[in-house]
């Protein structure tokens, strides 16, 4: 027996035969003798919506700009959750599953004040807990809990991945799994890299580098949530049939497992290739080199909004001068060199370069802390290509490094074989 | 400055542009200085699609019938009205009218745990108060309460009407105006006898007699409340201009106001002439006259949920055997002598007569309590156009007429006429 908690996102309750099929995921684990909390987003394209109501409700009521409460905005959204938690649960009591719906506000999940971008602060698992005792399955809204006000707050877009840690964490849950509409985590795009192969596992922290350096199975913050308190998380295919072989297995489901690198006995030195098209690059020339230069630079780009990936800056010949490289994706570069422009003065550079069609290319593995050498074998092996490197950056468990676009799906097939991640 | 509470229904908060022209009738009344808390319905069409989903999913759920949990139900078709309060509130914002969303469970208003179909228990309006005091409008999602179990509990079909009028109790208002698609009650319906007469004033008793007559305007629920709390409730258009001259009249609005009957100072002998079509009329001939009949014909056609409309007995001549008329929807009436059929030998009757294309015509006013002849007026105007009485009943406010469906606009107009309600 197990505690499992199972996260279905929208694509995965658009209708009431996809919320039919995902109630038969769940009575699975049930009919195993698991106890099982599920946390389900709204049906697909509900809260979108919702979010252009909310949006265009100011204009239509004759105001200039579209400001709304986010207090409201959050009432508004979370009703999303409220309809296919609801409706989950009729269907699992159809199938003869006992189960019942939780809101936010009943468990409850209690947030900080930041309505539309809600943390969460506390869970009380108690009361889902005894329910699991008596055979309930608890069907929660994801995305929502209560904020200090007794206010429906919403955790932002994807939430619903951290509504889920959050409760595994809570209950204590031996597993969380976030059914999806991939079946796992991949060492590489696989519509780049035919050969990428599905991984067993990944560890916490390159699942962050992956995440958020556009391998979009899992929200971060939910990842991030998952490291802090130890859940194992589990990405797998809301699509598979639900009682095919070895879905139920507890120990070796079909999907990729994110956990404690402690966990992974055998590991690899590298684990994944990931990548980002559409960067542009922008270098300053000779500026001078002291304390609050960077600030000046990048504040005022933070207040553009414009989001700064990739910063390089080597260290000035003569103590004076030096040279300061960032990416920025393609659509922001003019607005990133306008926001400079503005700068010149306070900065004191001496001239701007840009260039854009970049892609960046990295490399994740938590066993490079200890194995030397890798950056250099991927440096020859992209040479060996003609693959000219504009920039690197580097972590502890990643090497990143910037090219031209149209050389990206070679660079990452190209590293994806070169460190064997083609082999089983 | 008074206190005010304003509901709207569906079609008046159907998409934004009318969510706005709501909003606009509250301002109105804000910027007149009164304390307003608005009660909303769920936009046009939501709630039957939400019902509909929750009826679907246990068949698609492979259950053989559609039973589902109304605990769930309410917390899916709760969602309606969770969403139109949240905008109201934002487009009152926009207007620059400080205003807030409430959810049932927020107030709170507490509802007994009869789900799907319960009633309030309690409200407790100290908070709202509060809040009118620092000038904010309360935008309250109507039909909807929380239940002894934290669940949200709806209060069944037209619930909204109920909340207006608990919530003016509860706030003790000076006004609850149920904003609808008619602009008040009126003398008949206008469709029938194009004389009839928007009524300036009615008491809440005959309110319940016209409303559970068929004057569709009210849930019969609110105006019971309404009568035992003595809110004044007030009938009027929610598609009038809301800057019209007149509108914001504290005292004199377009539209009708139910109240005590203290209030109404002219007391009319008639005020209203209700009538249903569509009855039909079973007549069960040489019953045996004993205790114990009435309850076994009546027992079994409830348990049938066959809505049986007026009774009439007499008094049997030898105090053995009499006759007893009962009237049903035509719909019904094959399945009512079914069930009286099943129980020929414990009611013992001798025949069963029955006629469907009845209607049902009454008259109604609280006047008729101290004015004598007001029936024999009825009869004498119906024998002059040739209309046949098939039964009456009566009660202290109403006479009811059975006769042909044929003659049912007939004998409307005539009794409209007859009492002098075509004249202002």
């Amino acid at each position: 027996m197990a505690r499992i908690v199972m996260k279905f996102g929208g694509t995965s309750v658009a209708d009431l035969d996809r919320i039919h099929n995902v109630a038969r995921h769940v009575k699975r684990e049930v009919d195993a003798g698991h106890e099982v909390a599920v946390v389900v987003s709204a049906m697909a394209g509900k809260t979108n919506e919702l979010v252009n109501w909310v949006q265009q409700m100011p204009k239509v009521a004759g105001a200039n700009a579209s400001f709304y409460d986010a207090r409201e905005y959050d009432t508004i959204v979370a009703s999303g959750e409220q309809v296919s938690s609801g409706l989950l649960a009729i269907a699992l009591q159809s199938m003869g599953v006992d189960a019942r719906s939780w809101q936010g506000w009943q468990i409850p999940i209690k947030t900080d004040n930041a309505h539309a971008a809600a943390r969460i602060v506390d869970i009380d698992g108690s009361e889902l807990i005894r329910r699991f005792g008596m055979g309930q399955v608890a069907v929660v809204a994801g995305f929502q809990g209560v904020g200090p006000d007794n206010r429906v707050a919403t955790l932002g877009r994807g939430g619903s991945d951290t509504s889920a840690v959050a409760i595994a964490a809570a209950v204590n849950a031996d597993r969380c799994d976030i059914y999806t509409d991939v079946d796992g985590v991949y060492t590489t795009d696989p519509r780049v890299e035919p050969k990428a192969r599905r991984m067993k596992k990944i560890a916490f922290e390159e699942m962050l580098e992956m995440a958020s350096l556009g391998a979009k199975v899992l929200q971060v913050r939910s990842v991030e949530l998952a490291m802090v308190h130890k859940v194992r998380t589990f990405v797998r295919s809301s699509f598979d049939d639900p009682d095919a072989p070895g879905m139920g297995d507890l120990l070796n489901p079909p999907g990729t497992l994110i956990c404690d690198e402690e966990e992974i006995v055998e590991q690899e030195v590298v684990t994944g290739i990931a990548y980002a098209k559409d960067e542009a690059q922008i270098s300053l020339r000779r500026l001078a080199d002291r304390p609050g230069v960077s600030a000046a630079i990048f504040g005022p780009l933070a207040d553009a909004h414009i989001n700064v990936d990739m910063i390089v800056q080597n260290i000035s010949e003569d103590g004076s001068r030096t040279d300061m490289t960032f990416t920025v994706p393609s659509g922001d570069a003019d607005k990133a060199l306008a926001v400079l422009e503005g700068q010149k003065q306070v900065v004191g550079y001496d001239v701007v370069q840009s260039e854009s069609g970049l892609a960046k290319v990295s490399v994740i593995g938590i066993g490079m802390r200890s194995h030397a050498g890798v950056a250099a074998t991927a440096f020859k092996a992209l040479a060996e290509k003609s693959i000219n490197i504009k920039a690197i950056t580097t972590s502890e468990i990643k090497i990143s490094i910037l090219i031209d676009g149209a050389y990206a799906e070679l660079a990452v097939r190209t590293l994806h074989s070169v460190y064997g991640l083609d082999k089983t």
